[in-house]
């Protein structure tokens, strides 16, 4: 199906670009009463993500409601995890749970990576067709995973946490088995993200939350090196990297085959251009907190975001997923401010 | 009375020494069976903190237990705004839990400055005096305060959080109160510090444990434009500024009055000593989780830190807070390595 808005796709592969496009990470959720309507049908966030019908549709609902240039797949950087054999749950207020975790090689049976993807996570795959269905060429959709590091941290940990200790415990006192987990769930990782292309995802986002709790040597060692092979197999479409936090990293996730960087709203977008040149797009990365400011100041502070771009290399994004108590008529502004700002070079 | 060890004060002003110093943020705390055993006498952690012989009594167990080189007093940061107004519980899971928050001008009325810090903050400056008794010069004493800004979050937010949106959203809502507040915790934080000093505290440390989730322009006007005040306060003794995660605004840091800066695991301190110079003491920086691996390669990776220094203006310590689990006798083999070894310059 023929695209009617590629700027997103145009922008990643640095080709030319009438405006800069825009889209915002967790642009489906709670911020809208309409996703919440939906929600509220349903007997939690898991029911949501893996009944294709209702994710599709509440990946749609941005592009309708808000007018961004991207959907992005409903769905969670844990399904990979599960789908390798340690079920997770959504609790309300604690957030991802796993009952079993990954602290010994015994614990390896719990990662399983001879398995059929369409059989497992064939719910996403379903979800990315019915979506772009529904959305009729109208954007591009996105499909995404989580980094294997971050990835690693839950399987190890079992749930968040400050200080990810257990995970990075693992490194110090069983460095063979934290590759041979993290290079599992790289193999499962790459399936995974192939099948969401051939499904019909436009563009690919690889998600590091927990990048910025490695030191730069130690995340060279167990987190780039797994993104390097996963960038590398990624032919099909053009390919995001996200690692948030990693600040001291950004020029080493510039020399990886990727089209994109995402960068969060502490990494300064000026020194980081002018450091990596022109080869990468740059996505993000208002601080997202500015959304919680006056109509008039969003569009002040996005302006000037704007302004400090010496290149049309970017796609414009928060920093961080939208907050889930922003007023979604201040999402609005931020988008009709970026499409409406001309380029002037 | 006479410091029989002053090591780690020469080290801060940049004196001649025989060996690095070393100590460990939180070696006052759960990885001593003996803290546990004084610990599990009280109703809880706020006992402790509140009731000065046992405040000291684990402030002095690291220096006969592990043999580091300076005590810390054992305290929490958020006696700072109890006293201002807003009184804090430590749950169990949680974390800190403050009923009240500072969101509106009205909530300022929680936010006192003016009252006497012996007053409500007299029983550390009392376990202050009694610690150093305890200690009778054999190690000198380190006396702390929560830098504003992460006081601050506390005040807002009320708890721990991934994002600390809440205090993040004010600076674009109401900068005005932001500004307000902070200047407020900084009349209390100098007035706090000066009494530990006058108490006998011989060396003083800020800790800014949520710098890192500012961007450099608002950590620099949020953040280091008031601890550049208490800097500026402090001539009693020598000053140490850890501001966590703030590592593009290091060499800001460098330029504040303080005589050492404290780096997280993930700063690299060759670098930043390239970047900065030889006029300030750098404190830190061995991943805590080096501490889980084996004595040999706790050894064989402390040396590595320290073969890597290029000046005697050092404090050892780790990057972080030592965390719980952790056997002290991990800790004493890192704090043989340190104190074996030979500085060759």
């Amino acid at each position: 199906m023929e695209l009617k808005n590629d700027l997103i796709l145009r922008a990643a592969r640095g080709e030319s670009i009438e405006r800069y496009p825009v889209w915002l990470m967790r642009q489906a959720g709670r911020i809208l009463p309409e996703y919440r309507a939906v929600r509220s049908k349903l007997s939690g966030f898991k029911e949501l993500v893996e009944t294709p019908k209702f994710a599709a549709e509440v990946t749609v609902q941005p592009v309708d409601l808000l007018g961004v240039d991207a959907a992005i797949i409903f769905s969670d950087i844990l399904v990979v995890p599960e789908a390798m054999g340690l079920e997770y749950q959504m609790l309300e207020a604690k957030g991802p749970w796993f009952e079993k975790t990954i602290r010994t090689d015994e614990g390896l049976k719990y990662a399983e990576t001879n398995f059929d993807i369409e059989d497992r996570l064939g719910y996403v795959l379903e979800a990315i067709k019915i979506a772009n269905k529904e959305l009729d060429g109208r954007v591009p959709l996105i499909g995404f995973a989580g980094a294997p590091w971050t990835i690693f941290c839950y399987m190890v940990e079992g749930h968040g946490s400050k200080t990810f200790s257990e995970s990075r415990k693992l490194l110090y006192t069983n460095p063979v088995l934290a590759h041979e987990l993290l290079s599992r769930i790289t193999d499962v990782t790459i399936q995974y993200l192939k099948a969401q292309a051939a499904a019909g995802a436009h563009m690919l986002q690889i998600f590091d939350s927990w990048a910025g709790i490695l030191g730069t040597e130690q995340y060279a060692e167990f987190g780039l090196k797994y993104i390097d092979r996963i960038a590398n197999a990624i032919n099909e479409v053009p390919l995001t990297i996200f690692a948030k936090g990693a600040i001291t990293s950004v020029s080493a996730i510039a020399k990886l085959k990727c089209n994109t960087i995402g960068l969060d709203w502490n990494m300064n977008s000026v020194e980081i251009r002018n450091e990596i040149g022109e080869n990468r797009t740059l996505q993000g990365n208002l601080d997202p907190c500015v959304l919680y400011s006056s109509h008039n100041e969003i569009q002040n502070l996005t302006i000037n975001m704007l302004d400090s771009y010496k290149s049309k290399r970017h796609i414009v994004n928060l920093g961080h997923g939208v907050y889930p108590d922003i007023d979604p008529e201040k999402v609005k502004t931020f988008i009709k401010t970026v499409k409406d700002y001309e380029i002037q070079f």
